[in-house]
């Protein structure tokens, strides 16, 4: 499933010149642009960088990742390890197997999957041979994994990264490589039971991360089918309605009605009666409302969402998750193969990273107290299998989307407010010597702990000095020290140091890695 | 760092159209095109294509992974964490960290880092913005991490997938897209401490896979480079010939030296004299002996790279791994990136897939008894930093790439004879029921159990029967039936049914969590 908040793009992403050229119009005339003007315009600037010299021209070369991607060092990457235990050991508690893609697929198979975020994803150059584009979420090559291998139900979950070409706002988590952990449930069951399965694992996972107050939003797609057909939009209109609808947690709704209006051409009375629906929220209760309504228990649709809804929320009852769930009628999810059931987790904290606390100052009451954004968001596709398959039998199908990179950023945060500090090696002991000469002895040593299965380290210098060794402990964490020396190799011991409070005594050799083992099996 | 065996590509690699043209060349024809005859051929076809109808001309669409690539399934995903925990235990046992990069990298940053190989590098389509390339290996990316962090020692281990555009022996394990598991050491130390415990780890993981027999060969790019001084080769050519050389281990000296001869314009008599170097096998006692070689002798480059050899045989003896060790003047590896010690590690065994097996029906002998090509590599790579920094400050480097391809395919030939089931799930319990309408006390209990941290399933039907819930035990390994019944709800007990044997006890729902866990440890 693929995690939301990327629709707000502007057509010329990426559209920059590596070197300015006089006589090219100035980009910032490019917003009024067609999209094929635009191709065309694309075209041009590929061809004068070619005369320039193309790949092989001379200019700087410049020391940096790829736009809106990032390295994670050893911190991040300690960080990164503890969150993905906690999601993956709520994907194992609740029976679900693992696979894994290609992060690239046929470019055919991404193609008429994303509706209006098509234009975000990256394609491969034409070296001869298939045209590639990379996966742009998990949930495509795993309907295809599906019809490929003719496989009708399936509990599995997926964590890899996949590739959007938004223009990221790194401050906020926001990346164009960025981790997905999907969980999805292939296979005809009784309706609604996978699908509260779903919303469980997004409860259990955003209360264990303990990432502060969270709610999770949701809707079907075909009570906003129903909700749009009974205000008067036309069928052809419910998918381009339905992204400007999906915007309302980033807008408000003066300017969706703005967007309804100018841009996707509804009449300002079916926008305000949309309106009306989307600013109901509620639980249980709501679904019987509305099941009630005289326009929308007209519509069949809206009627089988609304049924489906209240068996939810049964369900949700059962699972004791009602306290954060919100049936919100404004949310819209703005990627095309949704057919029923839609979600998305919002945290309610405030993200303050420096820098868009440093931004919120020019805006002031821009973040306060509002969502961070969605953490978390799926729902049911029904028909996407069936894309796939060339008799178009259909898998239904229910996930749910982890967007990992805003919860590695609070984390982060969280981590760099506490005291404690994160280790990002294991290591049990580190084999050192007051004494000159002895690196052999050391390397000995060093080998007899690996083969015991004890994590050990040894400093690559033939005679370093015991103090350097030490700090080597303190910096990274290593908390004892085997000591060799002249007289401990003839007495057929070592001497253990305690590096927290210094405390020093003789283990004999033999003794040695239990006595290790001993030592360390709280860490 | 790089494995390797890549070096046997042919040019035309993925030249293959998709609808057949009366009006260009047939493709046979290719084989004798140079390298810009054939670029101009493949803009040709492009334009073609695109002509055609390009991205969106009507066509069948195939339902497949790209070439070269494979999806992982639940049992083979279950064998691939079994082998990665078995490697980065290791490595967290030898003290490292753990990092990572992007999948692509600025097309510049893998510019002139791998000599001949280059061509297999992966771009990504110019869609306005930066060029950008796929990483070719994970030591390129690690050396620009170095320098644009400005990092002069760390110790890191790094999993991920790498891409090359290679002609792909998908059968022989050898894949486009597939995972190194990187270990290397950054920092100035005494000489060759580091590379021997890069030894040490090839060592300790290719033991604990238990993959059968194995040896690893070690050679000096000084070594290297010293003997084709001494033979007569001129300095511009030593690159080309050492790629030449690396192809040792998959043809025979004849096919070897009339590439040098023909292909690379030796004369006969310094190729005979490469030949004879390059026969040499040993250990410690090599090293010695070349240091009296009345040719290599002179050499400077040698001396110091003979002088390491027998300095690194010394820390292998103390790691006690020389059984295992060859010194062999026929390894050259083919990236350009490596000054110093080499190493590669081959598997004694054959590997004999089916379809090789077939294959090999038709060449008798060509596998038997013979290694199924290197399964690790690496060596010491000091210059590669300093080409990423501004001032050009040196990082000396030493690492050790696992190919693990080779191995998954290995472990999975091994589980496919082996009797013993691979669960691809840990679930513990299934929460069951013989009568209808129990399903929210099914879903009830479900939820105690995962509150309780329990890996717990329970079938997504309103009235499943026991038989098929019994069986869903069966098919996946779960060693529990947590059965539901009036009268069980009624005595508040659940009847807890062993899988194996079929056994059956009440226990108090109080006391379920606590059975379930006791029973379950073990496993």
């Amino acid at each position: 499933m693929a995690t939301l908040g990327l629709s707000c793009v502007r057509l010329c992403t990426g559209l920059t010149l590596r070197r300015a050229s006089p006589w090219l119009r100035p980009l910032r005339c490019l917003s009024g642009m067609t999209v094929s003007q635009i191709d065309e315009e694309v075209s041009k600037l590929l061809e004068l960088k070619a005369r320039l010299g193309g790949d092989d021209g001379k200019h700087t070369f410049v020391l940096k990742t790829a736009k809106g991607t990032r390295d994670y060092n050893p911190k991040q990457m300690a960080i990164r390890e503890k969150v993905f235990n906690i999601i993956i050991s709520c994907f194992k508690r609740h029976g679900a197997e693992t696979i894994d893609t290609p992060v690239f697929e046929l470019k055919e198979t991404l193609t008429g999957k994303y509706g209006e975020d098509s234009k975000l994803i990256y394609d491969l150059k034409d070296q001869g041979g298939e045209l590639l584009s990379l996966r742009y979420d998990l949930t495509v090559p795993f309907a295809r994994y599906l019809a490929m291998n003719k496989i009708t139900n399936i509990k599995r979950y997926h964590i890899a990264k996949v590739y959007r070409r938004d223009n990221p706002a790194m401050t906020r988590g926001r990346y164009r490589e960025f981790y997905q952990c999907d969980f999805d449930i292939a296979g005809q069951y009784d309706p609604m039971i996978p699908d509260a399965e779903c919303l469980k694992i997004v409860y259990e996972i955003l209360s264990e991360l303990d990432l502060g107050d969270f709610h999770i939003k949701v809707n079907d797609r075909r009570i906003l089918d129903g909700m749009f057909a009974v205000c008067g939009v036309s069928d052809e209109k419910f998918r381009t309605i339905c992204s400007t609808v999906d915007k309302l947690d980033k807008m408000p709704w003066e300017d969706v009605k703005n967007e309804m209006v100018n841009e996707k051409g509804l009449s300002e009375d079916v926008a305000d009666q949309i309106g009306e629906y989307v600013s109901m929220q509620g639980g249980l209760d709501l679904a019987e409302r509305l099941l009630q309504d005289p326009k929308l228990s007209q519509n069949k649709q809206a009627c089988a969402g609304l049924t489906d809804m209240k068996q939810l929320f049964g369900y949700l009852q059962l699972f004791q998750v009602t306290d954060k769930v919100v049936f919100d009628l404004s949310l819209a999810r703005g990627l095309d193969y949704y057919t029923g059931v839609i979600y998305e987790a919002v945290l309610c904290q405030t993200l303050q990273t420096p820098a868009a606390a440093e931004q919120n100052g020019a805006v002031p009451g821009d973040e306060a107290g509002v969502s961070v954004g969605s953490v978390a968001g799926g729902g049911r596709y029904d028909g996407l299998v069936g894309m796939f398959d060339p008799k178009g039998r259909k898998v239904p199908c229910v996930g749910v989307s982890i967007g990992i990179e805003r919860i590695f950023s609070i984390m982060e945060q969280k981590a760099e407010m506490s005291a404690e500090k994160i280790r990002t090696t294991e290591t049990q002991v580190l084999v050192a010597s007051a004494q000159k000469n002895l690196l052999e002895e050391r390397l000995k040593l060093t080998a007899e702990l690996w083969n015991a299965g004890i994590k050990a380290e040894v400093l690559y210098k033939k005679n370093p000095k015991l103090l350097t060794q030490l700090q080597h402990c303190e910096e990274t964490g290593i908390p004892l020290v085997a000591i060799l020396g002249e007289q401990e190799l003839k007495d057929g011991v070592v001497k253990l140091r305690n590096v927290a409070n210094r405390e020093e005594v003789d283990v004999s050799r033999a003794e040695l890695v239990e006595e290790i083992k001993k030592r360390t099996s709280q860490s």
